[in-house]
């Protein structure tokens, strides 16, 4: 379902309120839809299936996004909407975008109308809880809106947000029991430890809850101001109001404890609109109230959603393109996923909380948490060092102020809030740090990241790196995922590498690149397969190569898929085959094999084959037919993953968003090349999707892209200039980019097989 | 069991390491134990029975009160440690003084031998956990020290403190598994909701726990220091190692949960001693080693006990007192046990956490909590008017500084950190305010606090203030207690009144001085006591006069006790009798009467006949006498309470000290007067019990009390002089009192009955 057809009237009616000069021109085309490049974001997109995307408000890497969860249990749903859910449990504070395990949701706000319910409602029966019924056709998201229309209640609930704090707008039918209530003790799936609720006036509420989730301890902390005076209000306490119990004082205002609800109750007319202001803060209260003073006091709704939507605008018009709307939207709408992750993790006065519950000020640069680094480091990150360089600057100061918080003195892995949650394998800081630092990213001490990149790369304790370091492999018989971890520190050791050789260490420079090679250990010429050995040297058996086995020798994932993991040495690993021949026969097979063994492996889609692009460990893959010889085998892939697993609708994405990793694959992509291994210089070449693309980079300085003759048939390239030049390699540097410059394609339907043969592989490190 | 008797040789060896230059004298005379003021403190008096002392280490008014405990679940042991005990649990950092709930007991510490356990193990078995035995010859307690060498394991324990960092010094034998434990899980009596340990370094740790206890929800942050680098060390999370699990990385160096533990283990040789500084904070754990660092970082512990000495020796040499040893070390330690509560409560930087859980800098004062106002308005703060003033407007600064944080917009009713447990009852922060303003003690702001008195006696909500104001009484069909109510809100509200009058405001003076009649409407004259009245005006059937009942109409307590408790009209009371005779005549009968019906209280001893010495009630009921025209009786009953009731020894205090009122109930008889009603100025006389004190007030002004021809037959009063005057009057103004001077009494077997009887009652309110 398209977010056009899910717009009813209603929008229009509510738009209008706010962008008055425009609304008569908003029936009279659908081109005059999209007015501004932000009004090609659809929200909706990943949001129904595997996504796990949020349809509701927030601005450009926001610490607030207010939206509806429909389901608060499933592992499967964890942004807390599925659009196959038809009925919505309540609108809360936070959310993650297209995780692979829920957390957050926290402070959940409903309206409710007669007597409030404190309990939530199971989905088979809405009608004995909070829980209120909804039909898409009564939904509408845009970039930094949200609102429904609840069926049960006829409550109209509209959102809005900031940096730090946003609105919930409440239209009410006409009742003397117009209720908001608020539930402290739910989040989503988690455990509420705690939580704390104070009623400051007669329109003002502050708490926190502190919740012990995939995050280990996390403090939301809110403050909230109606914008009417209560007629009557609530704290709930284990179901019991607080009040006067004609024994001794228990005060009616506040109360702490493991289930605590709030509700206001107003009499309200017909139509008639309360709003809540409400803002976040991991230190206080008080801190929350200054967010929401710093940002919204005195503004309305429509004026927070202008300043979020001009916001957004000036994210995405970083880049123009052309093409449809259905292009368009699923472009701006990757771009817009890819531009919520990590989030903003301080308050308006630079106060954070650190990884040890300690409170810092962000001296020198802005704190930014949610790292998901496993992913992130593949096509997020790289994607931030053409459009988002001070942001991934601060995002690295974040991590080095994590690193020096931490107290394994390890990089972050997989941080969450001011925790480490360890999720996933590997130490991708590294990659993140040393791309940004190989690009010239200015604003991070290259210095000071080097030595947390080093020591984290040395760590004694973190999941056998030690073993691995002497003995060049990561043993099964010592540790889990044993294949998948040795060939991702490979990798982060190139990595380290890269850069101990740029500051002039030598001897750190051949040191890890000594132990980048080490999936040449693992490498098993009898299958030719990455395959797990033990401690003594002995292979693993049996050896299910095509089995996904939980607790196993690859990371969500086979040695199928793992195989093709040494995106340093792309060259090392086709002469493990015996040249470009095998290896690509090898290749091939990895997209046309049909073996079962995984068949029941629920969360992770978007197959060719074996190829699960639903998954990052297969996201550079297709790009190794570049250096074998066979580029036009990318080129047909990329377009076949794009026309199947991208698209506007909300069950597009193929897999969890990650983060924007899913999103950010697809931007690369869509413009004909791929970061097949950050922390070097190059991009691979792919094969455009859009017809134009123009990346308008810091210092005014625009690269363009253009596809000459590109439609569904034409997506093989015939030709290529480079700025000027006649272009026959499969991968450009970042140097022919980062100045402006022109990129062209021209496409056509057949493969042009002498196109991208020259390869030259000692280009590939350079800058 | 005497301190004296308790020392060992061990507490001579150790001292002498402080004290070198005195200790090849110690043994030498009794009289040279006693070389400072501060040995005459006997910190384990108080500590068997009632009296919920502890004994350990604490520094005047600390934050951080390091001392054993050895009950964690009675009711009956609210400091932790009981005399009778025979085992200890830990050595944890924090302790009530006195009070009659139990809370706090945060952080234990205790050293082990050989394998460690997580559990504490019960009290009939100390073997199943770190509980372990010790014996009171090997145990010692002084004005911040404490020591004990556990028999189990032959370590011996030494505590000191300083205001927010103390030690710990462990002597252990020879092992090759010397343990100092942590359990993070622990406190006395309630839930430890959730806690955090972090290793930063091979010697410091840090943490916090939460604890939902009589304080709702109280944070106590650490970080400490060890003097020696662990050979190992270990976090546990419900009773698993915190270890590499050859999955994905966990840390060994932190943890949090509800269920933690930390073991350091050692290596010793045969009497090694290991230090532990420790810090405490309620903000953060990097505040609380800002408050070691500021405090004790470079000190040995020595350094650090010397300093608390120091300061002990200042507080209590603000009086001087003539008497035997055992006279002093129950004088001194009285005035030991007044200056414990309330608490610092603030970091070195002046934060402090507030009632919101906002964090606040206490600007311009320094904050404390631990308000246990239903006790200790009636002598403790009066107190602190003469011997601690500036430290009692701060008192006035914190509790105003909770008025502003109070979603309630009330004063303090009994705060505990940075909580309100809403504990006993009245409004007993004007006393405190209206005393120390009408004593004309600098620092606080009076229009500011009279705001905030004002405000509270006007709150609406609060325990059926509103109705009391209303209909004159709090009627029992309403509220709880409600004679007691009504009686104390009567005495609060003369208070209210007196502040009115003297900052012109006639309107609330006439208006509170009505409230403050309300007594009258609950006097039975068919009974001739106070008794319960519904909303109607009917009268509590059946009355039972003599029966303690939990939830009836009176507090702790019977009619017969509250019956007097009209402290601001004396006279009013008297007149309701028809005159003195009837009055002292009925009054006679609650110390001889002998009912059964409250036998089964038990926690309330200390009783002549129905007056209850034990609990605060009865605390100026024998002042009376002196405005009957029977003053002997009150010289008489001081005598006999005191020398029945308190004294040097572990069972010397009758009742809960109740953060240091029952102390300094002594603290002023022992001089011979009483501040009978706290927002007056005057002092009511009673009898004095030691022949000579020497109150060193502000500005070097000395007040001197002597009692000639006193001994234990001579203490009824002959004749009183008064700055030189002959003084007849039973009361005398703080005005005699404030600029120095000398009460000078001369003492003798029979009554002078005589002397006494020229009572003008229109002198109370006065200056």
């Amino acid at each position: 379902m398209s977010k056009i057809s899910s717009l009813g009237f209603p929008y229009f009616f509510l738009m209008a309120l706010f962008f008055l000069p425009v609304c008569c021109r908003l029936h009279a085309q659908e081109a005059n839809k999209y007015k501004e490049t932000v009004d090609f974001v659809n929200p909706l997109i990943g949001t129904f299936g595997e996504g796990n995307c949020y349809p509701g408000a927030v601005a450009p890497f926001g610490m607030i996004q207010i939206s509806p969860d429909t389901e608060d249990n499933l592992w499967e749903t964890a942004s807390g909407y599925d659009y196959g859910d038809s009925s919505i449990i309540a609108f809360s504070l936070t959310h993650f975008s297209g995780t692979g395990i829920p957390d957050l949701g926290d402070i959940r706000f409903m309206p409710q109308v007669g007597k409030p319910w404190f309990v939530q409602g199971p989905k088979n029966n809405p009608d004995s809880g909070y829980r209120a019924r909804f039909s898409h056709k009564d939904e509408m998201a845009s970039a930094g809106y949200y609102s429904v229309k609840l069926s049960d209640n006829h409550v109209r609930v509209e959102c809005t947000a900031g940096d730090r704090a946003g609105m919930l707008r409440f239209t009410f039918p006409a009742t003397d029991s117009a209720i908001i209530s608020i539930d402290m003790s739910k989040n989503l799936r988690w455990n509420t430890i705690w939580s704390n609720i104070r009623v400051i006036n007669d329109s003002t509420i502050c708490g926190y809850h502190m919740v012990n989730g995939w995050a280990r301890e996390r403090y939301v902390y809110f403050t909230a101001v109606f914008s009417k005076p209560f007629l009557d209000f609530g704290v709930m306490n284990d179901g019991k109001l607080m009040t006067y119990n004609t024994y001794r004082f228990r005060s009616a205002k506040e109360s702490a404890g493991k289930n605590l609800q709030f509700f206001a109750r107003y009499s309200t007319q017909t139509d008639e609109q309360i709003v809540v202001k409400v803002a976040i803060s991991a230190i206080s209260s008080e801190s929350a109230a200054s967010n929401l003073n710093s940002e919204i006091i005195g503004l309305g709704f429509g004026q927070v959603l202008k300043s979020t939507r001009e916001k957004w605008n000036a994210e995405l018009n970083k880049v123009s393109v052309e093409g449809t709307s259905e292009e368009k939207e699923t472009y701006y709408t990757a771009l817009y996923h890819a531009f919520l992750t990590p989030m903003l993790y301080q308050d308006a006065d630079m106060t954070y909380r650190g990884l040890d519950n300690n409170f810092r000020k962000a001296v020198g640069f802005t704190n930014y948490a949610v790292f998901s680094l496993w992913d992130t480091y593949r096509a997020t990150h790289p994607l931030f060092c053409l459009l988002q360089p001070a942001r991934n600057a601060d995002m690295i100061n974040s991590m080095l102020a994590h690193y020096d918080q931490s107290a394994d003195h390890l990089l972050p892995v997989w941080s969450l809030s001011s925790n480490e949650t360890w999720c996933m394998i590997g130490y991708h800081a590294v990659p993140v740090i040393v791309d940004a630092y190989m690009k010239g990213i200015k604003g991070f001490d290259a210095q000071r990241a080097y030595e947390a990149i080093k020591t984290t790369a040395m760590n004694a304790d973190y999941d056998n790196v030690k073993t691995y370091s002497i003995l060049g492999w990561v043993p099964f018989d010592k540790e889990n995922e044993s294949v998948s971890k040795t060939l991702e520190y490979g990798f982060d050791d190139f990595c380290v590498a890269q850069m101990a050789k740029s500051l002039g260490k030598t001897e750190d420079y051949n040191y890890f690149t000594h132990r980048s090679k080490a999936y040449k250990n693992l490498f098993d010429t009898t299958t030719m397969l990455m395959r797990g050995r033990d401690s003594k040297g002995h292979w693993r058996e049996p050896f299910h190569s095509h089995e996904y086995i939980q607790g196993g020798d690859f990371t969500e994932g086979t040695s199928w898929q793992y195989t093709w993991y040494v995106p340093h040495d792309v060259k090392g690993l086709i002469d493990l085959y015996g040249g470009p021949k095998p290896f690509t026969q090898k290749l091939d097979s990895l997209f046309t094999f049909n073996d079962n063994s995984s068949d029941n492996v629920s969360d992770i889609q978007g197959r060719l084959g074996e190829y699960w692009h639903g998954n990052e460990p297969s996201h550079h893959i297709i790009y190794l037919y570049d250096f074998a010889g066979q580029p036009w085998k990318t080129q047909q892939y990329v377009h076949t993953i794009i026309k199947t697993q991208y698209g506007n609708k909300p069950n597009s994405l193929s897999g969890n968003d990650d983060c924007g990793q899913m999103s950010s694959w697809y931007i690369f992509n869509a413009m004909g090349f791929y970061p097949v291994c950050p922390g070097s210089n190059y991009y691979a070449i792919g094969s455009p999707v859009l017809k134009s693309i123009t990346l308008h980079l810091a210092d005014q300085k625009d690269f363009k892209i253009t596809a000459a003759n590109l439609n569904d048939e034409n997506i093989y390239i015939q030709s290529v200039k480079l700025n000027g030049r006649e272009w026959n390699k499969p991968y450009f540097h970042y140097d022919e980019l980062k100045n402006g410059g022109e990129l062209s394609f021209v496409m056509g339907p057949k493969p042009n097989k002498k196109w991208g043969q020259n390869v030259d592989f000692s280009e590939l490190d350079q800058k």
